[in-house]
C-alpha cells in the first residue's frame, strides 16, 4: 500500500497537506536540474510531452480541478493556459493538439515556473484559511498523485527525447551501480482459488489519529471477487541475457513466438530489439539515464513492449501472469522485485472492475474513458516517486508501446 | 449447442461425414446464385475478401489441412494455389497480399468451381476409403466449421461491397418481413456466483450410439471456473428506434459517452450513425440485404461497431455484460434473441481461457494467434449458417468494426 | 501527322464518319477478345481502371459530350451512370471516386456491352438525319479520339493487373518477334534557332475536296515561335542492354544520379529496375503482354519513369532533350524510333503554349486543369492506336508514374 | 543586380571579404535578438527547421564547403556536427532526419553560438594569412549568399512556427506602416521577340578596381536566347482587397478556377483563405511578423501558394507571368514592386537553363538537383537580407508551399 504519515492530530491537517503539496512539488522541478530551457522544450513523440509541458499541465490540473472549483469568484492565472496546458479533458474544453506541444516555446521555461509559484501561493493561501471537506482532501490528493505520475512521464518522455539526438547525452549524473549476480528463474506456487481484487476507498484514517493514510485511483476501486485458478510466478524478471537468446534464437524472426498484431507491428517498424538498444561493431549497447552503455546481461530487460513480453513468454513456452494474479502474488513476500523496480505487463486488458464508478465532474475522464484497447502492467518502477505504488495500482499502455521503464515476469499454470 | 445428428450405428460414420461434408459445399455454392462472376471477384476493403476467394480458400482448407496432410504422395492441384489463397496461415508459407485478393481475377469463378469439385472428389475418394481417426475426424469437422464461419463472411462482405456501388442492388430476393411491435425492454436478474464457462473436449459421443455429436473450437476450451457477480441482463436487443434516440440526443457528438479511443476514432472516420444507414431528405434508409429500404424502427439495431455499443450503453447508464454474465444467462430461456438473431457485443476482450490449448499442426493460428485488441461477440446471427453457433461459440473483432451483423444487450448490476 | 483518308464529297461525309466512328468503337471490343468478364472487373491502382470501365466512359462521352448536347429532348441511357462513368469532369456533375472504380460489379460487362450498342445506334440515328456543323464535327473526332487514348490505356492497366497476379498470364497471343541486333547510338546534330512548334487548328481541310484530314488536341495549339539552341539528338531509344548497365553500375544507389524527388521516391518505394523488370535466381525478367519473358538485351528499354530517364541520362553525362528539340527533329527523318515505338520522356514541363485556349463547354476540362507538375512524352507507342499519333501530340505524365510504354531518348548540347 | 562594393586597390580585397563575412554573420544572430533559447528550438512542420538549426548549418557551410577544404590537415570543430546540421548533401554524408531538427536541444544555442565564432575565428586567421584564389573567392561569396538565403528562411521558419501557438506572439517590435492607398492596377505592355535570359558569370570585376561586384548562383546561368512574345504585364502587386474579391466571390469552391492537383489540395486540407488568414467574429484577421492585425485591404497579398496564385489569375481571365517575360520587364522600370516587396509566382517550372553547368564538388547538390516539380519565382521580399536580390535571381517552391513572402503579378497576352 501507498503509505504516507498524515498527523495524529486533526488541527495539524492543513499543515500536514501543506507540507506534502509542496515536497511533491518541488521534486518535479528537481527533476529539471540537468536540463536547459531547450531540452525541457522538445517534443519526440505524440504519446509524449515537453518536460516544460508536464511543469505546466501539473499546474493547470491545481487550478482547474481544485482551484477554479472552490475559490470564490476565481479568476485564472491566464486563459490561454486553459486550453493550452489541458491534456484530454473534453469537459474542461478545448485542448491544444496534442502532437503540437513542442511547439509552445511560449510560454517560457520560467515563465511556467512563474505560473507554479502563483498557483502554489493561491493553493497555500486557500489551506491556510479554510478547514477542507473530505471532498476537498480527495481531490488534493488526486491532483498530487496526478503530478507524481507526471513525474514519471518527465524521466520517460526526456529520456525518448534525449535516444532521438546522435549525441545520447546524461540525463542525470548517477553512478551506474553493478548488480549483483542473478540466480536462475525459481518459480513460486500460489492456490488461490476465491480471493479479493481492489480496494474500496480513496482515501481511510483520514480523520482519525491512526496512520497509514492510503489513497487509491477510481480504476483500483471496488473491491470484488475474482476466481484464480492455481499458478506459478517466476520470483525475478526476465534478464537482458535471458532476453538476447531469444534474440540470438531468431526470436523476432519467427511469427509463432508472435500474437497477429504484434508480429504485424515489428515487421512494419521493423523492429528487432527493445527500445534502447542498439548494436556497434556487432556488440549491443543499451541508452539509459546515464547515456550509452554497454548491454548489462545481469540486469533486468527493460523498455519491451506488451508484443514483446508476450513473445518472450511464448517462446520460453511460458505466459504472462493475469493482473490478478500478479495483485495476488504480491501480498506475500515470496517473489522478488514486485514492487518499484520496473513495471510487469501483465496478460490483462484494461477494463472496469465490476462495479466501478468512475470520478465525477471535471476529473470523470482521468481514468474511465481509457479502458479499451490497453492492457494493464503492475508493480511501479525504478522512476515512479516515491509514496506512489501499491499492490493494487494499476498502470495501462497500449501493446505496442515500450517508452516506460517496463519488463516480463513470466508465469505458468499449477497443473 | 450445436447439434449434428451422427450416426447411430459407426459403420454408417464415414457416409454420414461425407453427407454432412457435402450439404456444407453445396451451402456456400448456393450462397452465389444471384450474383455474376464480376459480383464475386471485388473486394471492397481490405478486411474482407472476394466471394470466389472464399470459395477457393475453403477448398484449400481441405487440401492443405485434410488431404495434403493424410494422403499419400499428395500432389497439390495446383501449386501456385497454395500461396494464393492461404489466408494468415504463416506456417503454411506465404500469403498472397490480403488487400489484393481482389485483383485475382485468374484463376477464374469457374476455375475455382473446378477446383472445388476436384478436391471434394478427393477427399470423398478418401472417405470411401479410408476408417478414420479421432483425429482425422477433428480436423474434418474443424474444416467444414470453417467453411461455415466463412459462409457468414460471404454474406458480410458482398453486402458491405455492394453499398459500395451506388446502385444498391439486392443481393437476395428474399421478402422482408415486417417484425411484430416490440414491447420495452425488461430486465431479467441473474445470481451466478462461482460458475463454469466453456466446454472440454472438440466432439463427443463421437463412436457411441448417443447423439448429439458437440464441436467447439479451441477458444471455447476449457471449462473452468469464473466467478460472475450478481447482474440483470436485458431480455431483448436494442431497437433502431431505441438507438435513432441517441442519434437525435446528439449521442455522437457528445464526448462523454465514448471511450477515448472510440472518440478519435468516429470523428476521424466521421461517423454518425451505423454502418448501412444513410439519410436521404431528413428521412433515414438502411442498406440490407433486400437492397434500400426505409429505416423500419421496429427492427433491432444491427452493424454497430464495440465502439457503437459502449456508448448506446453508457448513454442509457448501463453498460455492456461480460461474456461470462452472457453464456451463463444463455443456459437458461429467460432472455430472448440469444441465439441466432444477431451477435452480440460483450465488454470482453478477447483471451484465452486458463489452461487453453491451441490446435498443434498448420492450424494451430486458427484462434489464438489473434487474442488481443479484439472483443467478444456471442450469439450468432441470421446470416450464420445452421448448426453452427451453440452458447460457448466467442466470435471477435476490433472494436472498430461493424460489418458483421452485430448488434447490442444491455445489462446491469444487480446491487 | 495523324492523317485520316476522308471523302473527296462531302456528300458522303456523314458515311465516312459513321465509317471511323465505328471501326474505332470496335477496336475496343476487339481488344477484349482474350478477357474474362472477371479480368475486366480488376483495377490494381488507383491511376489505373478496370476494362470494364474504360468501355463504359467512352460510351459516356459520346452521350455526354455529343448526344446530350445536339439530339432534342435527350433521355439518358441510365441516370446513374452519368456519375459512375464520369472521370474528372466537375462541369458535367460528381465522379463516382475514382479508386473505387473496381468495386462496380454492377452494371455487369454485358449491360456495358449493352450501353455501348444503345449509344452506338443513337449516335448513328443522328448522322443518318443530320448535315453535321464543324463544331459538331470537331466533337466527333475529340469524342473518337478520346477513345483512341483509352484503347492505349485499356492495355496499360490491363498489363498492370495482370503483373499483380502471380499467374502472371499471357494477355495477347502474339509471338514475340527477335529485334535486330542493335547498332551503336548515333548522335544527329540539328541547329534549329527559332523554330515553329504546335499548330493551329483542330481540322483542316474538312469540307474541300483535299485530303487529309487533320486532327490535334487543344493542347498542341497555337504554333508559337520557340528559340531552339543548337543539339544533338540520339538515332535511337536506350536498349534493355545499356539500361542494364546503368542498374549494374549501382546506378540505382548512387543518389549523384538522381534529381532529389526521384532519389526520396525510389528509396520509399525500394525501387531498383523499371517496372516489370524482376529476377530469378540473378536472370532477370520481364512481365510483357505475351507473359513473363527472359529480359531481352536487344529490346528497347520500356516502363522508365521520368526519375528513372533523367538519372539513366545524368549517369551517361547527357541529358533529355525538351519536348521542342523532340518536335523539331521529328519533322526531319534522320532519327529512328520516333512515332510509334515507345513514349519519349522530355524535360518539358507540361503547360500551356502561348495563346492557349482550352476547349469550351462540357470539355474544358479535358486538357488544360493538368497543367502542372506533369512532364511531357512524345512519339506515341506500340499499343497506341492506328492513326491517333503525330509529330506535335503532347502526351503526359507525372514523373514517378511508369505504367506507360514510356523509354529514353538521350540528348546532348551541341557547343 | 545584386551589388556589393569592393575594394578599389587589390591588397584590401581580404579585408574587404573579411568585412563582407562578418557583417552577414552578425546579421543573422541579430535577427535573434527577440527571441529565447526555447524560440529558437522548435521547428513546426517538416519543410521549415529551427532558427537554432540555421544558425547552426550556416556555420557548417563555412566549415565544410571552404575550410575542410582549403585548410591544412583541418579538423572539425566537432565530428558528430558533420552529420547533425548537413541539411541536404549526400556527397558530404549522412544527415540527421530533417523533421527531427527540432528535437536537437543538444548543443544548446549558446554552444552553437560558440561553434559560430569559433569557425569565424578559423575563417578569419585563414584570410589574414592566405591570398584567395578565384574558386575560394567564388566559394567565400557562395557560403555568404547560402547565409543569406537561410536569413531569409530564418524570417519564414519563425513566422510559422509562433502561427501554431495560440498566444500568437510579436515577432519584431517595428511598427506597421499604414501603406498609401492603392491605385487601380495598369497593364505595361511589352514586346521582346527574341531576348537574353541569365547571367554568365558567378562574379565579375573582381580583381578589377571596377566596382561592382557582381554574385550569381549556378542556375541563373549561363546566358541563353529566349523567345517571348508580347506580353502585358500589371504595374503592381495583387492586393488583399482584389484577393478577397475572389474569396467572397466563392473563389476557393469552384473548381473551374484551379488547377486539378490545385483543386486536390486545397479540398483535401480545407483551405480557404491563404496562409496566416483567419476569421473571428466574420472579421478577417492576418499574423504577421507585428503579432495579429487586422486584415489591411490595401497591402499587398502574401503567402499564397501557387495554386492559389493560379486560380486568381485564372479567375481574372488572365494568367501569372513566365520567369522569362518577369526578367525582361524587370530590367525597364515601368512596373513597380518588381523587386524587394514580395515573390511573385511565375508559370514556370523551375529547370536547368540550357547549357547549365552544376557546381563542382561538394556543393555540385546546391540547386541542380531541385529542378523538378517546382515554380519559380521572382524578385525577393522584405525579409530578403540586402544586397541580395537582383534580376536574374531565381526562387523555387513547391506549388502546394506558402509560407514564403509569395505574391502574385498578374499577366495577360498582347495580342
Amino acid at each position: 500500500m501507498s503509505v504516507q504519515l498524515l498527523p495524529k492530530k486533526l488541527k495539524d491537517l492543513n499543515a500536514a497537506l501543506i507540507d506534502q503539496f509542496l515536497s511533491c512539488r518541488i521534486f518535479s522541478v528537481n527533476l529539471c536540474e540537468n536540463l536547459t530551457a531547450e531540452d525541457c522544450q522538445i517534443q519526440s513523440m505524440e504519446d509524449s510531452s515537453p518536460i516544460k509541458w508536464h511543469l505546466a499541465h501539473t499546474t493547470w490540473a491545481v487550478e482547474v480541478f481544485f482551484l477554479a472549483h472552490y475559490v470564490d469568484e476565481y479568476t485564472n492565472f491566464n486563459d490561454s493556459y486553459i486550453q493550452l496546458f489541458n491534456s484530454y479533458y473534453n469537459g474542461v474544453g478545448k485542448q491544444h493538439l496534442r502532437r503540437n506541444r513542442g511547439l509552445l516555446s511560449n510560454p517560457s521555461f520560467d515563465e511556467v515556473i512563474g505560473y507554479r509559484k502563483e498557483i502554489e501561493n493561491r493553493l497555500i493561501g486557500f489551506l491556510n484559511t479554510h478547514s477542507l471537506s473530505v471532498e476537498q482532501i480527495d481531490v488534493l490528493q488526486l491532483v498530487i498523485q496526478h503530478e507524481k505520475q507526471h513525474q514519471e512521464l518527465m524521466m520517460m518522455d526526456i529520456k525518448h527525447a534525449f535516444f532521438h539526438n546522435p549525441l545520447l547525452k546524461n540525463i542525470n549524473n548517477k553512478v551506474n551501480v553493478k548488480p549483483p549476480k542473478l540466480k536462475p528463474i525459481h518459480f513460486i506456487e500460489y492456490t488461490p482459488e476465491l480471493t479479493s481484487i481492489g480496494v474500496d476507498q480513496q482515501s481511510k484514517n483520514l480523520k482519525s489519529d491512526q496512520t497509514p493514510y492510503l489513497f487509491s485511483f477510481d480504476n483500483e476501486r471496488p473491491t470484488h471477487k475474482v476466481y484464480v485458478a492455481p499458478f506459478k510466478l517466476a520470483d525475478r524478471l526476465v534478464s537482458n541475457e535471458e532476453y538476447l537468446e531469444f534474440i540470438n534464437a531468431a526470436g523476432y524472426q519467427n511469427s509463432f513466438n508472435w500474437l497477429s498484431d504484434g508480429w504485424a507491428y515489428i515487421n512494419k517498424n521493423n523492429l528487432t530489439c527493445p527500445m534502447y538498444w542498439f548494436q556497434e561493431d556487432s556488440k549491443w549497447f543499451v541508452y539509459t539515464l546515464q547515456g550509452k552503455q554497454p548491454l548489462d546481461l545481469n540486469q533486468v530487460v527493460c523498455h519491451v513492449s506488451f508484443y514483446e513480453a508476450q513473445a518472450y513468454a511464448t517462446w520460453r513456452k511460458m505466459r504472462l501472469p493475469t493482473e490478478f494474479e500478479w495483485e495476488f502474488a504480491s501480498h506475500s513476500n515470496k517473489c522478488k522485485q514486485m514492487i518499484g523496480k520496473l513495471w510487469q505487463w501483465t496478460s490483462s486488458s484494461y477494463s472496469a472492475y465490476p462495479g466501478f464508478k468512475p470520478y465525477t465532474g471535471k476529473v470523470s475522464e482521468y481514468n474511465g474513458k481509457f479502458m479499451l484497447n490497453q492492457y494493464v502492467l503492475r508493480g511501479g518502477c525504478v522512476v515512479s516517486p516515491d509514496n506512489h505504488i501499491r499492490n493494487t495500482y494499476r498502470n495501462f499502455y497500449y501493446p505496442y508501446q515500450s517508452w516506460m521503464f517496463s519488463s516480463i515476469r513470466l508465469a505458468q499454470d499449477l497443473l
